[in-house]
């Protein structure tokens, strides 16, 4: 009955933690790991996948957070609701009718933190164990992370040029119940794909008969070189679409801001996962955005956040094109942050990864983004966070790296 | 092949979603239902379970917003790591040692978002289906939410006023085998009991046979009116241990900045969970709360909202003894934020809920505290959140509510 006070900071193994099953069934991210070998600052850093620093407005959020703590600053640090601060999800139900043509009812919007958690609440809502769902190859690993903590059943349906392979994707459905399909259709990570008009056209065509859901992931639709929007699924199969968005890459990821669009019955179900899982996401954040959408010109923000990702974009296409062996196969992004690279089947981007790393410059092997084990000769590169004469240098000593394993 | 494309703001009556069945398991929260109804600014609540937004400082939250943001602003706005924010998880460390003399290193602490965040990574991490769990009755509600969704079995343990009933927490665990024991040792929500240094150590002998976990809840830790805090569970079960702790109470609740202390092997799991829900926690609101307390003097800040919350506590005990029919049972909090009403058996807490509001009340009927259907006659009455003013007029509504039903 006396147990001894324990003040010892080494702790004892416990030999026999019982961890749930879905642990052993999630992987630890590979590019988290990754970035920690490239801290080094000598390193230039195509591994990556953030923003351009110097593209972050900090005057103008600066000024939004002192103004709405000013203005506002108990209620602004106070509880607020699950769904999210009303205005801002006006903000962008608005912004969906301008800029995409939907009709978007803020009703119909959550507020999260950052996109990434919208997979979560999706997979809580939706994903029993052994649940089937289709997910792009190669396909974005964040959301493999988070679905796999559901543990369902992946079945990988590959990109093409043009978008999703509307064949293989009929073909998975016709075989299996499948749940939901998750895809990102503008400038996919890791592929840089963006899907034409025609291509999501027969990919609604395909699903439309189904109940399968497509869980339509939009981080880079704003990020579009060309100015020019393509349509939404949700244009296609209105009752079928779940949307997410963020305003990590137009606004800032440290505010950890960003939605879901669903229809009213699937929102519902998303509301009480979100309060179960955290109550509501940073209230701060949320009126800080919304102060900055209403003080700022969130549309010349974002042109000048594509000018720059273009000019980077180009560059580095310009690099491979310039300095690469000819064998070495790469995607021309629309947007995003991308560029993706098929090596000759035998070599090894691991290999490359750790040749590179050797001569200073650091790359993504794509495995992790495969769930079923294939991707090893595939590498991602990232524009966004490097100027132009990192890039420069960086695929200077990439492409010597390349040259030299070839 | 040639889809409609459609845009009616009208959806379609999907009849037959499918959802995962842990969502048919998960309720809905009673709290923030009621907390709508009370939006009428002449009712006065103590249903709710908000800090007094006038102790909340504005101004020094906004100073440190500035200084972050004109310091290091592109840095504080950009991704950062899933542990969190390394010198907030330094501050906290320390403070565990000054305050508890708990030596916790910060690799020992995750940041998340608010502590209800931690009882979803918890579920993630450990909680299997149909996975037996023990809990306080009365339980916290926003813990009942948070495990519902990895559907455990729920065991309720009895509180009595010294804490959790040892001799029923042993039956527990001698009939199952349960993963872990979920309680607020210090003024729990709702009860408002504080277990005793006696009764902690009971407990840890009762659980120290045994691999199951105690997490030790502890948002009210700090909100002691008598300013001497009592031990932790980690003294006496160091590797058996996982504590969260939150801002909420004693900073804001609207930057939703809460953490989780577990030992090396439990944490590294957490941080796979919580990179797969959400990448990281704002990352905006840690250095603004790091650069606060840094600033600012947190001591002198949290013993003026305890003696604030001591006096509204007080006034509201003072009313039930002086005004409430003498049958009525109530607990004497020695911090926290809620006092716990028992009435006869046979009175419905629910009918003293819809009488009271009539007469422009709310309270909050406990049931949704029970994960065994109990409590049908407690009502929890929180009095942080009302003036002096308020309690004295609410309570005197509430006790003519209840000399008339009685």
């Amino acid at each position: 009955m006396n147990p001894r006070i324990t003040d010892e900071t080494t702790h004892n193994n416990k030999s026999c933690r019982h961890f749930a099953q879905r642990m052993a069934k999630t992987p630890r991210s590979f590019i988290r790991e990754i970035l920690k070998v490239t801290e080094n600052p000598s390193i230039i850093s195509f591994a990556g996948g953030l923003p351009n620093p110097a593209l972050i407005d900090v005057k103008g959020i600066s000024l939004a957070a002192a103004t709405v703590l000013e203005q506002d600053g108990p209620s602004v640090l106070q509880y607020s609701t699950t769904e999210g601060y009303l205005p801002l999800r006006q903000f962008i139900a608005e912004r969906y009718k301008k800029r995409l043509g939907l009709s978007v009812s803020p009703g119909e919007i959550l507020i999260t933190n950052g996109s990434q958690q919208c997979l979560d609440l999706i997979g809580k809502v939706f994903i029993d164990n052994r649940d089937h769902i289709a997910i792009e190859r190669p396909g974005y690993l964040g959301a493999i992370q988070a679905f796999s903590l559901y543990e369902p059943v992946f079945h990988p349906v590959n990109l093409n040029d043009n978008g999703l392979d509307p064949g293989m994707l009929a073909h998975v459905l016709d075989a299996h119940r499948v749940k939901l399909f998750y895809g990102i259709p503008n400038s996919q990570n890791p592929s840089g794909i963006t899907y034409s008009n025609d291509r999501r056209q027969e990919l609604a065509s395909v699903m439309g008969n189904t109940d399968t859901l497509f869980v339509e992931d939009d981080a880079y639709g704003e990020l579009n070189f060309s100015g020019k929007s393509l349509l939404s699924m949700r244009k296609f199969l209105l009752d079928q679409t779940i949307i997410t968005g963020s305003f990590s890459k137009i606004l800032a990821p440290g505010m950890r801001l960003g939605w879901v669009v669903a229809p009213p019955d699937i929102m519902e179900q998303l509301v009480i996962a979100k309060q179960a899982s955290d109550l509501h996401s940073n209230y701060l954040s949320q009126r800080i955005a919304f102060q900055y959408l209403h003080q700022q010109n969130i549309d010349d923000h974002i042109q000048k956040i594509c000018q720059v990702y273009k000019t980077q974009c180009h560059l580095m296409i310009d690099m491979i094109r310039e300095k690469f062996p000819e064998s070495v196969n790469f995607t021309e992004p629309k947007g995003g942050m991308f560029v993706w690279l098929t090596l000759p089947e035998g070599i090894s981007s691991t290999e490359v990864f750790e040749q590179s790393l050797k001569k200073g410059v650091a790359v993504l092997p794509g495995t992790p983004f495969y769930t079923d084990g294939g991707g090893g000769n595939t590498i991602r590169l990232n524009f966004s966070n490097s100027t132009e004469q990192k890039i420069i240098t960086g695929m200077e000593r990439f492409s010597n790296v390349l040259n030299t394993l070839m």
